[in-house]
C-alpha cells in the first residue's frame, strides 16, 4: 500500500481473514460512514435473488445509511428463513457497533450458493473489519470482496461541484467464482456528496444500465448482483437535486467511475486474454443497438475467434444478423481495430497481416453500423478460451 | 454401405468428391425425384442469408419440385450478385439434366462465407453426382453435406397410411464448420407420400418448430440453416390434407424423424461429450416454457458444469432465475436424470455419489418445474468443452 492510499471524508474500510476462504486470503469487509449517508442501489433482475438481495431492498426504504457489510465464499442464496436471519444478523451486529437500527446497514455475499454461511466465523469477521478500519482501507476492501478475479478493481475521482472540492470511490468484483458456481458483480461506491436520496437512486438507475449492465461475460446472471453508492455530503455541498448543473456534474462522474470498473470487470472476465468492446450504431433506438451488440458480444463464435486472433467477418456479420433486430444486408457496415472489413453487407479487401497483428493487444474494439438512424450502443466482453471451461468445469478432476 | 441400403420409391440421391474439400472427402451431392413432388421449406431466421437460400424462398413458390443440390466447404454467403448467379447456375444445370425449369430444384450450400465458390469444379461435381446417383445413396449424401461433423446423420421411417406402405428418409448436418466460420443446420427429407402443397408446408413449419428450432449449440444462428421436404406420392395415397387422420399419422412420422436428426446435431455439436435434454414445464404458456429451456440451455455455467459431470444446483437455478420468465422461488423445482435437487426453491438433499455417476453416461436429462401451468418444452443441446474452443479459436496456430 502506497504512502498516501485513496479516501474519502468521512469514510473508512476494513477488511479481515476470518477464515471463509482458505490460506488466510481476506474474505469479510465493512465500509462505514461516520455520519448518515443517502443512499441508492440495484440490484440483479435474476428471479432467483439471494437473501442479501432481499434484505437490502427492505433497507433501502430506510431515510438513510451508514455502513456496506460483505463477505466472499459464500453467497447466501437459495438457503431460506435462516439465510435471511443470517443476513439480518450481520446488519445488526454492524449497526449495533455504529449505534444504528440494522435498516442503515446493507449486506451483500459472494460466492457458493445453497450452503448456510458459518456465523460464527462472520461474526468475529466483523468485529475484526470494524476495529481495523481506517480511511485509507480500500485496497483490502477490494481484495476481500474478489471471488476468482485476478486482481483487485478500484476507482478514485476527484472533481469541483461548485466551490466544493468532491471525491469518489468505487471498488468492485467481476464474473469469478469460488468452487464452481455462479460468479457475481458486486460494486460499491462512497462519495462525500451530499445528494437528495431519490436523486441518487435515478441517477444510480440511468448509470448502472449504461455500465454494469452492459457488461457480459458468459450471458450468465447472478443471482447477487448488487450496486450500492453511500453518499455523506462530508464536501459541504447543497444536496444535489435533479435537474440542476452540479447534479449533472456528479452524474457524469459517477458515469466515468461505473465505466473504468465495467471495463476492469469485462476485462478480468473468467480465462479473459482479450477486452472487446462492441460498439452498434445507426439503428432506429438505443435499444435495437443495445440487443445488436450484446448479440455480437455473447456469440461464442465471435468471442473465440477473437482469442484465436482471427477477424473473422463471418461470423461478426452472422451475430449481427441473429440478434432479431431488423435491417438491410445492404446497409452492414463492420470494422475491427479501426480496419473495415465489411461494406454495403459484403467483405471488402482489408491488410488482414495489419489487423491480426491489433489482435494480439488486449484490446479489440469492433463497431458494427446497420443505417442510418440515430440509435447506438456499447457492450463490453471478453474473449472465449479454454481457461474458461477449466475454471467451470474442472474444480472435481 | 449395406446389401440394402435404405431408399424411398421414385427417389436417387449421388454424392462426389469433386474437390471442394481437401482429401478427395465427398462434397457435393444430388437428390432427385423421377416424378415431380410436392414441397415445403424453412429457413435461417438470420438478417443475413445465404444467396442459396435467397434462391431457394424463391423457388418454393414454383408449384412442384424435382430436385435439391447441395454442396459443403463454402457456404455462397455475403457474395453479392455473382454468389447468387452461382446458385442459380447450380439449380439451372440439375434442372437441365432432369428436363426441368430451374425453378424445380433447391440449392444449399455450407462452408467458408465471404468466398466465390470454385464453379468449375462444382459444375463437374454435378455431372459426376448426377451420374453415380442411385436408389441406396443416401449414406454417401449425408456423407457429403458434413463439415465438422464427426459422423453422417440419417433416419428413415415406414409407416402405413390406410392401406398404403409410407416411407420418409430424411439426411441432417449439423453445428460443424470448415475452417473457422459458421456452423449451419442442413436437413433434407424425401418421402414417397403425396402431400397437398400447403398443407406441408404448414407441417414442416409446425414439426420444425418443435424440433430443429429446440436445438441449440452454443446460440449462433447460421445464415444458411435449411430444412427441405420433398413429397413425390409414389406410395398412391391420395393427396394428405389438412385436418385428415392420415394427414396427422404423416405429420407424426415427420415429427419423430426431425426430432432424432435434431438429437443427433445436439449430441454430435462441436467437441460435444454430452447430449443434454432440458425439459422446462408448468409454465403459463408453451412460449415461457421454452425460453426458460433455452435459458438453461444456453447458460456456458451449465454446459461447462454438465461438462466436469457436476449436477450444479446453483447454476441450473440461476440459468432458470435469469431467463426473463416470471415465476415463485418458492415453485421452483428441479430434477437432474431423476434425481431431485432443488425443491420449493430450496437445495433438498440428493444421492451426489449416485447422480455423479449418471453424469458419466452420454446423456442427461434436466428437469425444470416452476408452477403449475400448462406450459411445456423440451430443448436439445449439448456440454462446452475445451474441443469447442479449439476447433473454433485455434485453426490459425
Amino acid at each position: 500500500m502506497s504512502a498516501h492510499p485513496p479516501s474519502v471524508l468521512g469514510f473508512e474500510a476494513g477488511a479481515t481473514a476470518c477464515g471463509l476462504k482458505k490460506h488466510e486470503s481476506l474474505d469479510l469487509c465493512v465500509i462505514t460512514s461516520d455520519r448518515p449517508c443517502t443512499a441508492a442501489a440495484v440490484f440483479t433482475q435474476n428471479r432467483i435473488k439471494g437473501e442479501p438481495v432481499k434484505l437490502d431492498r427492505k433497507h433501502l426504504r430506510h431515510s438513510w445509511h451508514r455502513a456496506i457489510v460483505v463477505n466472499s465464499k459464500y453467497s447466501n442464496v437459495c438457503t431460506g428463513r435462516q439465510g435471511f436471519a443470517d443476513a439480518r444478523a450481520m446488519a445488526e451486529q454492524v449497526g449495533a457497533a455504529l449505534g444504528c437500527k440494522p435498516e442503515t446497514v446493507f449486506v451483500a455475499s459472494t460466492g457458493i450458493i445453497g450452503a448456510r454461511m458459518p456465523m460464527d466465523k462472520v461474526q468475529r469477521g466483523i468485529d475484526q473489519a470494524l476495529e481495523v478500519r481506517q480511511p485509507g482501507g480500500w485496497g483490502a476492501a477490494a481484495e476481500a470482496i474478489m471471488t476468482t478475479d485476478t486482481r483487485p478493481k478500484l476507482v478514485t475521482r476527484a472533481f469541483s461541484l461548485g466551490k466544493k472540492r468532491a471525491h469518489l470511490l468505487g471498488i468492485a468484483k467481476g464474473s469469478g467464482m469460488i468452487e464452481p458456481h455462479m460468479g457475481t458483480m458486486l460494486a460499491f461506491f462512497v462519495t462525500d456528496v451530499a445528494v437528495e436520496k431519490r436523486y441518487l437512486q435515478k441517477i444510480l438507475r440511468r448509470v448502472a444500465d449504461q455500465t454494469f449492465n452492459r457488461v457480459t461475460i458468459d450471458g450468465d446472471t447472478s443471482t447477487s448482483d448488487s450496486v450500492i453508492v453511500l453518499a455523506n455530503g462530508a464536501a459541504g455541498n447543497r444536496p444535489l437535486k435533479e435537474g440542476t448543473p452540479l447534479g449533472k456534474v456528479f452524474e457524469s462522474n459517477l458515469l466515468m467511475g461505473c465505466a473504468t470498473l465495467a471495463r476492469e470487470i469485462a476485462r478480468d472476465g473468467e480465462g479473459a486474454r482479450h477486452l472487446i468492446t462492441i460498439q452498434a450504431d445507426g439503428a432506429q433506438n438505443e435499444r435495437d443497438a443495445e440487443r445488436l451488440a450484446r448479440s455480437v458480444a455473447n456469440s461464442p463464435l465471435v468471442k473465440t475467434a477473437i482469442y484465436g486472433q482471427d477477424a473473422n467477418v463471418g461470423r461478426l456479420a452472422m451475430a449481427a444478423g441473429k440478434a432479431g433486430v431488423a435491417f438491410a444486408q445492404e446497409q452492414l457496415q463492420i470494422s475491427v481495430n479501426g480496419h473495415c472489413v465489411m461494406r454495403g453487407g459484403f467483405f471488402v479487401p482489408f491488410d488482414e497481416p495489419a489487423l491480426t497483428q491489433t489482435l494480439a493487444a488486449e484490446e479489440t474494439e469492433i463497431h458494427i453500423r446497420i443505417g442510418d438512424g440515430p440509435g447506438k450502443a456499447t457492450i463490453w466482453t471478453c474473449d472465449l478460451t479454454e481457461d474458461y471451461i477449466h475454471i467451470n468445469a474442472d474444480y472435481r478432476s
